[in-house]
């Protein structure tokens, strides 16, 4: 197993200058060092999720820029509102304000994690690969990633499918503690994930995930504007949905644009669980939600005018507004924040020959 | 890794008065004695592709029912038609003539393969237990089965949807030799399935895949009727694309009656590749018409009046004459043969209570 990285070196640096980890805020000093062979030859974007005035201190030897919430203020000035305060939700303002093609996201309480030879796993190698070849949500593969070494499309998956589609999102999974929401960790507070699958698959067109932004990677060119993680902790009356409804709306917005999303491999080790009280506080009303969310994204249908990210993102917070905001109030004002989020996107991401340079954060190295 | 079945005794016979195995004639002597302490507590159907004068020797001990092409005529009378000749699509007389609940069908070039341990993989404990557990067609869980030991529905999994739906179809892989297309074969004649990947998962509503029928159980209550695989061999002008054509049919048919089916583990060792210029032979016209097959079976929709697994396959029968029938006169032909297929479905199986014993076939033990 794993046999294709055996050879590779944990810390070559694959797109080193395409490529931007986002990391909000950094709450445990181990997590740098851990992972200083694999993400020091990156830039690192970090966004601080709580009060301005603390300090975060980096490691030597990383390069960074580190944003608070002053910064986001002074860089976006009103349209800062739709950056969520107090919640690593707050970490989309990284994907805005990269330069980058590709980011990587991972959570503080993320390790390195071993294959089951013992390896350390690069997940930035594995995420880069995944990125790199074509995703196949047209028709599923028994094989699983007919891209990767050793495997193939299988007898029956139709020729004229076999170029794929391009990936946008390659999103990885967790060894230790499983991503389980409050009341899955009440009823099961010794779970552990132990089971390492070693497989990469494309999540089929018009199938709905939940997508984890703890060890996530995607294409911001190709996706970015559509990775905005919502309204959630300070004066929000939910939490912990952020990926999740970056990922809906991501995934409707690749199914429409003929673009592939990824699971799999790589896995990091989730440290810690998070408290599920505090959880179920921050989830309560989620889960109610929830139920007519998931109707309502497997049934959105983009028009044809919708021919880019942002275009379609506008489109999406218009049936938000329509169809949602009668659920609650919440959902309206979230409607104008995804239209708030685009504006600020083409703001710091003008048409290329036009970018502008935003006011600069703190900077390191 | 495979902890959950190390406790297990390999010949405990799950289901031992519910379930059939189905083997299209058997050339390799080897192949039942490997298996027998997994297949022996089992009823054997072994189905004949060829010649009726040969013999088969079914090992002693063995308790079996074998059907040669004068039996399948017997006991069918013009009705036999719908059985090919000369090829192992033949196996689904054997579905038909059993009386129990679930099938598991087998090719006689496929071994008891390892698993990461060492351990020998039972093959038919690991197809019940995906067979008895519900499958997840309507959202997908990125730790891949939920009703695994170790597993569960992850963070942003809808809660109203994870009482799941009933599991149809359990499709086993292969390690060793893939199961890849003529084309695939000339071009990678030397490419081995290493890769244990230790996951079972929902194949999403709404996707097609390609079944392959070397390594496959479903539960014959429920899906039946639909696991017709087809006019192959002799006189047509098509082969290995009986397992397929049963593959597309039955997801068609379990999406709209809301049943799911499961891909992944068990993994069993095929032995041996087939050959690939014989192979092309057959898959020819195959590789052409998929093209057509597939846009015909993922905008197939069968009407609320298709209420049984029987009512939706002369449905799908009626629609594959009139957008198939353009294509090739062999798809009217498969048309006809499909209906010809559930009358002798019917015959053999009436509904419950009225019973009817065919004449019986040549008896073992």
């Amino acid at each position: 197993m794993a046999k294709e990285s055996s050879s590779s070196i944990p810390c070559t640096p694959f797109l080193k200058d395409e490529l931007d980890i986002v990391i909000p805020t950094i709450r445990n000093l181990d997590f740098l060092e851990m992972w200083r062979p694999f993400f020091q030859p990156y830039h690192l974007i970090i966004v601080q999720d709580g009060d301005p005035s603390k300090t975060i201190n980096v490691p030597e030897g990383f390069d960074y820029e580190l944003y608070n919430r002053n910064d986001i203020n002074r860089i976006l000035g009103p349209k800062a509102a739709c950056i969520s305060f107090k919640d690593s939700a707050c970490r989309c303002f990284g994907y805005m304000v990269s330069k980058k093609k590709y980011i990587y996201t991972i959570d503080d309480d993320c390790f390195v994690a071993k294959d089951p030879t013992g390896k350390e796993i690069n997940a930035l190698e594995q995420h880069i690969k995944n990125l790199l070849t074509p995703a196949t949500p047209h028709f599923f593969n028994t094989l699983y990633d007919p891209f990767r070494d050793g495997a193939d499309f299988v007898r029956g998956y139709p020729f004229s499918l076999r170029e794929g589609a391009q990936t946008a999102v390659s999103h990885g999974l967790w060894l230790n503690i499983p991503d389980y929401d409050a009341p899955t960790q009440l009823v099961k507070p010794r779970e552990r994930n132990t089971r390492y699958v070693d497989a990469v698959l494309t999540i089929p067109k018009g199938t709905l995930f939940p997508m984890c932004g703890m060890n996530l990677a995607f294409d911001r060119e190709l996706i970015g504007p559509a990775m905005y993680f919502g309204l959630m902790g300070d004066g929000q009356p939910i939490g912990r949905y952020d990926d999740m409804w970056a990922g809906w709306c991501t995934k409707v917005i690749c199914d429409h644009l003929g673009l592939g999303i990824k699971t799999g491999l790589p896995y990091i080790w989730h440290s810690k669980a998070s408290n599920p009280f505090v959880n179920l506080k921050k989830e309560y009303k989620g889960i109610f939600w929830q139920e007519e969310l998931i109707p309502f994204f497997q049934s959105a249908v983009l028009s044809k005018e919708c021919t880019t990210v942002q275009k379609c993102y506008i489109e999406l917070s218009k049936q938000v507004r329509e169809k949602l905001g009668k659920i609650d109030p919440y959902f309206t004002k979230l409607a104008d924040a995804m239209v708030t989020w685009i504006e600020a996107w083409d703001d710091l991401n003008p048409p290329k020959g036009a970018a502008e340079v935003p006011n600069g954060p703190a900077k390191g190295k």
